[in-house]
């Protein structure tokens, strides 16, 4: 049975995910569609609690979709964890009449979301956005792959200057849990070594690895460090491998959040239309509690519940193994 | 049973797509990592017939993953299409005890290659590498995520500039009887309207949508058009649609063999990486006569039969359906 | 001695140029900056006319350094050549109390805008703003340097795909009398040749250089054609040279209106705060009916009269004899 | 009097810079025209000691006009700075019978240049490529607009990410003794403060100016560090300013070598050429000794004497004034 929505708002929360313009757009345009009216929240949690939600039409959304960032901006907000705080955010979306949210944003997101529809029976459906790709029930979140391809095009860049047999670079990536943004990088750049947050990798391991890099006349070595590896960041690694290998010169570079931002690529700008398509249509069959993902290359929903607690281990095993084979 | 497999080549032919160095690369690494000799056949089919066949180690494909083009270089060959040719091909392959040959390409090429391995024995195995994404057996084909990237940068530009109400922008992309770039693309831009090989739009259609999304107070228009469109490319397109609505500025873009070019995304280079992998991994598993894609995240193999004689129709119907909700 | 000013109005009118919303930032904010009352105005002189005139503060133009286009937006307007409009004009700037008008724009544009200061004695300053670089009294005109790499972006990806020895590509891009965009393109991107509005190629010639590039085993060619040029676009050239010389393959990109937009340049975001800072200052100093422009390396001023009279040819002589020398 | 020049080389020395490459296709083709041999040396002075000198031809530098790097790499080498060293240079030189050497690269290239030219009368013409845009003699030197619009790039990217009230943005870029690029890129990018080698900055200065941005409603701001800085670089600026003021979420990222690498400008394409075109020219004048620059928009001559001692404050005054007024 299709139940009776009227009003639906969409906030984008965590942090920023190339591709969340590209779904806010979606989320809009397909609700003002379907007869819907739309709302637009301000800063994510807190601006359901500070009620900065306003109305939005399809022209709000005209000329967003190429854009870095979230018009609707996010925020951090403990407030939202608190039931004073919840209780303010549903009385707010209560003032516009509002039936359902979409939430763009991570697990923490997710988290808040799933607390705020069970204790007040608002109809909520996530949308995975964040670049880390960490999250179970889409194979793909939004961002992911624009980080990787800001993380290849600078690496590139700095491949241009790697022509000397003693130099090292090692680039560090986001990921505090996940390597899934290093372990693509470190494929698609061609990198002679990798250090997951995943794996136990010994610096002897590494130092091995490079070792028979140079006696094969690599020119140059380029190693990817997750800001989660366990030895610790790009700094720290460079500084063991000089210590144990002190002919090489070392360089390093920190990304940081510009792999956060950048214009969205195609795929993310799809990925983000066809999940903010979706996100309304489940809600207007009567879905609800649920995040839509990409599962091959079908949209398909999965449980917030299980979206939250089913730890999958998301690295490309094959390409794991393709790393070793294919830097020789 | 295992074959005995001791020398192996790699050529690219048709039209050149981002892509094709990265699987060089993995090929020749995975046939070195492997114990295999590997060789590189230069110009793709011309190449065989003349013998311009060299030996390639694990540093002559040092550099090139985030090169666009082909490093072996592609030539239109009508001389392998007659037996002559054949026969001074597989005599080549001879002299240097080559055993298999992996083809990097599109229809023509697979076509060729089926032949030549019917024909004489020799062991073959296909890699999707078009940008037109016209292959049965492969979700995607190489390069056909850069091409769509290339164009959505362009047309990014391109919408800095619409900021009037009576503007329209004609963009031709290529596609001759495939409308995969030209749909991926019109979505990805927030593009108005899309013209493809495979429908018959009507131009009233399209003035009528054009005129709704005036009346909507749509700032501008974008319009792509498939080269292969049924009612001509861009120019014709713009000039009729002047005819019709002349109060309107058309301006025209054709972007050309642009789009084959340009540095392959991430995407492109672990699709490259994950193909020229999985084909040596077949090839050395017995198997010939086939071609691996991908198919949802997984590498899957397709008979050259069946890739050659399956005519899927690959545009995504969702994305056909959302680009009139999502540009409304 | 100091002018008496109190409120100044902003606005860009004709084609846009990368660099308008730098230029923009560095009006407002330098007026706000000296006390002055700042004031936007949207769609060019018609928004002078149809009152579209606003106050800007320092926030408003947060973010925009990167953007392309212009916030401000431009637009033809017929109505500001008449005498009514221009009346219409100025008490529109008088509701304000707006003392004087910097306008961002090319030679259209400060025609209308010394009319305007010579009839009612307002205050104009002008900016050159645009692609073309054809304007007299500065060395290079706000988006020039931008549009210029647009273009080189786009022929380096043409080369990824011009291995062939067979193969001629005929890029077309902007300038209808002015090929400084076509000549810089042309020495960035090594084309074998270039054709100017300045200048009269014979056909002949053209394909005897190409000849040339032929016989010493260039394995591509790349023409640049200004769209101004004698001899027709990059349709006809390419259609006449295949007449003469069938065993070519000729391909054509026209780039179109893509070379306007794009996020500016570091150059032209410097160049557009430069300019934007001085006109303020040349304002407040007293000075009006000129044009603040970069020569050498320094901010000069030249009189609206002479940008408007004097014709020079502006192509670089040096650049014009290197490319015959370094396309060998 | 014109000297008796038969056979010239060229080499690249010291960090790479963007443009390289173009320089080196300008000196061999323009040497080539005028009827001279063409030598390239490899790795720079570590090539003229072990004769790493090969003839090139005008096909031998076709399709390196894009690229980032140089493909005549380049090394350090102590072993030029002994006599030993210079004698064996010397020797090969003579082995080919060249005349006369091009050097690109920095003070240190010229140092050795200048040293080896009065010792054996070698002649020898500079020519100033280095990111660092560190010499006199030239406005611009090779590679640093790349360098700039590489950094202006990736703050665009941080910026996408930066909407929040209460966050820090510390960019670190090149620049040990020379606050070029930071300056030009904080202008470019409208960041919030800059420091600088040549200035004391103290930290009480920049967390007044941050505190007055917050006041005003920024939401965010952007502080460029050169590596240079006298109070450290970015994580320790950043340190001391979270530990004054601890609200801040504090971000860092240091941009490393990705600033020597990508595709050059078409800035940085035209000063190659036109610099390389010049140094053979003025060699084949007579002149030796010498460096050629740009200065306003026109190639001139400086003594490596005069290049090497003279040391201008080149921070652009004008730009250092700026940033405050721009960034309120």
């Amino acid at each position: 049975m299709k139940p009776n929505i009227k009003n639906i708002a969409v906030l984008t929360s965590g942090g920023d995910a190339p591709g969340m313009n590209a779904c806010i757009r979606a989320v809009v345009r397909t609700g003002i569609y379907n007869g819907i009216n739309m709302f637009g929240v301000l800063q994510g949690y807190q601006g359901l609690i500070s009620n900065n939600i306003n109305p939005m039409d399809a022209r709000s959304v005209s000329n967003i979709i190429h854009l870095g960032g979230t018009i609707l901006k996010t925020a951090r907000c403990l407030e939202f964890k608190t039931d004073e705080g919840m209780q303010l955010a549903y009385d707010n979306l209560k003032k516009h009449d509002i039936d359902a949210l979409v939430v763009i944003g991570g697990d923490g997101t997710f988290t808040g979301a799933k607390r705020f529809g069970e204790k007040f029976g608002i109809r909520v459906m996530g949308v995975p956005g964040t670049i880390d790709n960490d999250l179970y029930g889409s194979d793909f979140t939004l961002g992911y792959d624009t980080a990787i391809n800001t993380v290849v095009e600078a690496i590139d860049k700095i491949r241009d200057t790697a022509d000397s047999h003693d130099r090292l670079f090692f680039i560090e990536v986001m990921g505090r849990d996940s390597g899934c943004i290093a372990l693509r990088s470190a494929v698609s750049s061609g990198a002679e070594a990798v250090l997951l947050p995943e794996k136990d990798t010994s610096l002897n391991e590494l130092i091995t690895q490079l070792e028979t890099g140079a006696s094969t006349k690599k020119t140059s070595s380029i190693v990817i460090v997750s800001e989660g590896n366990k030895d610790g960041g790009a700094y720290d690694v460079a500084k063991k491998v000089k210590e144990r290998f002190n002919h090489y010169d070392t360089k390093v570079t920190i990304l940081g959040h510009l792999q956060r931002g950048g214009s969205p690529s195609s795929f993310d700008r799809i990925l983000g239309s066809r999940l903010g398509f979706a996100a309304i249509n489940e809600l207007l069959k009567g879905n609800t509690m649920q995040m839509v993902g990409l599962r091959g290359n079908d949209v398909q929903t999965t449980s917030l519940e299980d979206a939250l607690t089913t730890h999958s281990f998301k690295l490309e095993s094959d390409l794991l193994e393709m790393t070793k084979v294919l830097s020789i």
